[in-house]
C-alpha cells in the first residue's frame, strides 16, 4: 500500500469532465460501423446470417412440368363428360415415376400413370387424381370419374420461380425457407455477411474466472460470459482469452490481438486502476469518454487504425447498458443485421411514476404485471439481479425528468 | 417401367381413408413430448438453453460491503458541516484497491482511500465520492466538501443476492444476463435441458443434394437445409447423413440410428413410391396418417420404442407447414422451450378475403403491406417461393370459412 498523492493532483480520480449526449455518441457509431465483407459459405450453413448481395435464379423452378398429384396423366379432352355414372376408359401406356424420363407421348385415348413430382409426358395436358379414376376392364385399362380442365394438376415451368428473376434482395437475413429456396435453385455458396470477430478484454486483478467461487474481496467474472452471450446473439463470434492484468501492458497487447471489434471491460473510469482510456488514446483515439446515460456514463470508445473499440464499465448492469446502447450497435451493423435494440417492443401504461433527471438518458429496468408496467426499485448499478428479475427496460429520454403513474411506455422486452 | 395394376386395386394409390383432426394431432403431439434430461454445461455455453431446474444461491453478493465509488471511505460523522466553505479535514491512513483485504481500521478524523469495488475498512461507515473533496493541507491529508449520511455509496453484503436466495426459476430460457449472474454467484456448472437430436431422413431418389443445379428431370433437395434450419431455431441439433434412397430397407435402418426424435421428408403420402408410413408401422406404431390440414395432409406420425417419428411431406411447403404444426412442436417441447409457434403475432385487418372450407385448417402465407394484410394467391403447396416472398402466414379455423376483408386477424410473423 502505497502513501496516496492528494485527491485534486491526481487527474485519474477528477471525474469526467465532460459527457457526450447518447445521441452524439449514437452518431460516432454509426459513422464507424459498416458491414464486414462478404464470404462464401455452403447453403447448409447459412440460416440466419445476412446475405452480402441480392440472388437472382439462374433456373426455372421447377424446370419441367411436373404433376402435382398421384394419379393419370391424360389429355384434358378425354375426360369431357365423365362422371361416376358415366365412366370414361382410357388405355394405360405405363408409369412415370418422379426424376425419370418419360419414354412414351399420349395419343387420344390413352393415359400415363403418373406419380407426384413427375414430369408429364409429351401429349399429356392434365393430371386426373388417384381418387378420380377406377380400375379399368382389363389391366391396361383405367376409367374416369370426373372431367378435368387442360392443365389441371400441371405444375407448370418456372412458375415457382423464373430463371434470372431476383429471389432474395441483399441484406435479407436468411430464414430456414430461404437456405431451402436457394438449395432448390441449386445456390450452392451463398454470399454472406462474415461474422464480426469481437475480442473481449476483461480486467480487473480482483476478477475470480467466470463460474468460481467468490472469496474473500474476490468477486467472480460475470461480464465475459454475459458479453459472450450478447456477441453471438448480435451476430458476432466473441474471442475471449481470459482476464487481463490491470496492467497497461497487458491491456495494450490484448488491445492488439486480431479482431473486428474490441470490447474492454473494466478499467473504463477515471479511477486509479483505470488505465484503458490512456492506453486507447496512445494507441489510437479515445473518441468518446463518458456519456450522459445512467447506468454507465463512464462508456469510452474510439479506433485503432480503423478498428472501434468500446470501453465498457465494469459494473455488470453498466456493462450490460452500455453494451446494448453502443457496442452492440456497432457489432449489429458490421454483422449487417438492424442497428436498433434486439428487443421486441410492448407498449403499456406505467403503474406508478419513473423519475429521472433532465441532461441524461436512463436505462430504468422494469417488470410487467398484469397490463401494467413496474419500474423496480433499484438502489444502485452493481444490482446484476436487477436485469435478472426485470421483463425489460424503459429508455427515459435525455430532455424528460421522468413520466407519471398511467403514461404509456415503450417496454424493450428481455429475451433470449 | 413396369405395367401398373388397376388403381382401385392398388391400396398405395387410393388416397387418405381417415384424417386426424390437427387438435387431436396436436394432442398427440403433446402427450408424446417432454424435455429431455438435464446435462450440466459450462457456464460460458449456456446462453440461450434452458434451465433444467432452480437456481439457489450458494453466497452472498456482494460478499462483502463495498464502495460503489472512487472516493474516501469515512465515517459519516465526520462530515457533518461539511460545505465547500467550510472544508473539513480528515488524515488519510492509506488506500484500498479491488481485491486487497484492508489492513488498517479508522477511527475518528482518519479516511481512507478507496476505489468502486473495494472492500470498506473496519470503523468506515460511508464514501465520499472524489469529486466532493479536495487536497488536504499536506500530503496526509484530505477535505471533504459536503456531507454523506451513514451507509452512502457504500453496497452491503448480499444486497444484490442473497444466500439461500432462488436466483432462477427452472424452465428459463436463459437471457444474456442470466448467464452473468449465474457465473458471478459460482455456479460453474449450470443443468441445463439437453439438445434434442434431430435425426433428417430425406428420401426420393429424384432428388440431387442440397445446392446442386438441378438438371434435366431431377430437383435438389431443399428439405435437408431448410429443416437442419427449423431445428436448430427450436432448440435441437439436427444430424442428416445425405439422402436416402427410396427402398425400404435403406428407410428403416435410418429410422433406427439413435436420435431423439426423427424427421422423414418425402415418402410420407400414399403413392407407389411411398414407404415410410409402412416402415413406420412395421418398426413401432403409425399413429396418425393424413392431417385435416392444407396444405401438408400427407402429414404422418407415430413411435419407435418412445421415440416420436413424423413423416413430412417431401413438397417444400408442406413440409415447412407440418414442421411448425406438428414436428417443431414436439421438438420445442424436448428442448423445454414453449410447444407454440415461435413467431411473433401482429394483429392487422384483411386487405381482402380470405377463403378456405370447412373441415381443415389453412396454412395461409401473407404479405402485410402498410398495416394491411394481403394473401398470397398461390396455386399450389409446391411454390417455396411463395414462404419467402410472405412476411408471414394467418391460420383459419377447421370451423371457419374464411374471413372477409377487413377482419382482423392474427399475422405470424415470419423470421430468422
Amino acid at each position: 500500500m502505497t502513501t496516496p498523492s492528494p485527491a485534486n493532483n491526481d487527474v485519474r480520480m477528477r471525474g469526467f469532465t465532460h459527457r457526450s449526449t447518447v445521441q452524439d455518441t449514437v452518431a460516432w457509431i454509426d459513422q464507424h460501423s459498416s458491414s464486414l465483407p462478404t464470404v462464401d459459405l455452403p447453403v447448409s450453413q447459412v440460416a440466419g446470417r445476412v446475405l452480402g448481395q441480392e440472388i437472382v435464379s439462374r433456373v426455372n423452378v421447377p424446370g419441367f412440368a411436373r404433376s402435382m398429384m398421384d394419379g393419370y396423366a391424360i389429355r384434358a379432352q378425354d375426360s369431357s363428360g365423365a362422371t361416376p355414372y358415366n365412366p370414361l376408359s382410357l388405355d394405360v401406356l405405363g408409369e412415370i415415376l418422379p426424376g425419370q424420363a418419360p419414354t412414351m407421348s399420349l395419343e387420344l385415348g390413352t393415359a400415363v400413370r403418373i406419380m407426384t413430382g413427375a414430369p408429364i409426358p409429351e401429349g399429356a395436358d392434365s393430371v386426373i387424381p388417384a381418387e378420380q379414376v377406377q380400375a379399368g376392364e382389363t389391366e391396361d385399362q383405367v376409367q374416369l370419374l370426373a372431367e378435368v380442365s387442360p392443365g389441371k394438376h400441371v405444375g407448370q415451368p418456372g412458375e415457382d420461380i423464373t430463371k434470372g428473376e431476383l429471389v432474395l434482395p441483399a441484406n435479407r437475413r436468411l430464414r430456414p425457407q430461404d437456405v431451402g429456396l436457394l438449395s432448390s435453385i441449386g445456390v450452392e455458396k451463398v454470399p454472406v455477411i462474415a461474422t464480426p470477430r469481437v475480442r473481449i478484454v476483461v480486467t480487473g486483478d480482483e476478477l475470480l474466472p467466470a463460474g468460481s467461487l467468490p472469496e474473500g474481496y474476490r468477486v467472480t467474472d460475470a461480464n465475459s460470459p454475459m458479453l459472450s452471450a450478447l456477441v453471438r446473439r448480435d451476430g458476432g463470434e466473441p474471442l475471449f482469452d481470459g482476464i487481463i492484468a490491470d496492467q497497461p501492458e497487458a491491456i495494450a497487447a490484448a488491445l492488439g490481438e486480431p479482431a473486428d471489434l474490441v470490447l474492454v471491460s473494466g478499467g473504463s473510469s477515471v479511477g486509479l486502476e483505470d488505465h484503458a482510456p490512456q492506453i486507447l488514446a496512445e494507441l489510437g483515439e479515445l473518441s468518446i469518454h463518458g456519456v450522459a446515460i445512467r447506468p454507465s456514463s463512464p462508456t469510452g470508445m474510439g479506433l485503432i487504425d480503423s478498428r472501434p473499440v468500446f470501453l465498457l464499465p465494469g459494473n455488470p448492469v453498466s456493462c450490460l447498458c452500455a453494451y446494448d446502447f453502443f457496442a452492440g450497435r456497432a457489432i449489429r451493423q458490421q454483422a449487417g443485421l438492424p442497428a436498433d435494440f434486439p428487443y421486441p417492443i410492448r407498449r403499456l401504461a406505467l403503474s406508478r411514476k419513473l423519475v429521472s433527471i433532465i441532461g441524461r438518458v436512463d436505462y430504468a429496468r422494469v417488470a410487467i404485471q398484469g397490463e401494467m408496467v413496474e419500474p423496480l426499485a433499484i438502489s444502485g448499478a452493481s444490482i446484476l439481479s436487477s436485469t435478472t428479475r426485470a421483463d425489460g427496460f424503459v429508455v427515459i429520454d435525455q430532455e424528460s425528468e421522468g413520466m407519471p403513474a398511467g403514461a404509456e411506455v415503450d417496454v424493450f422486452l428481455y429475451q433470449q
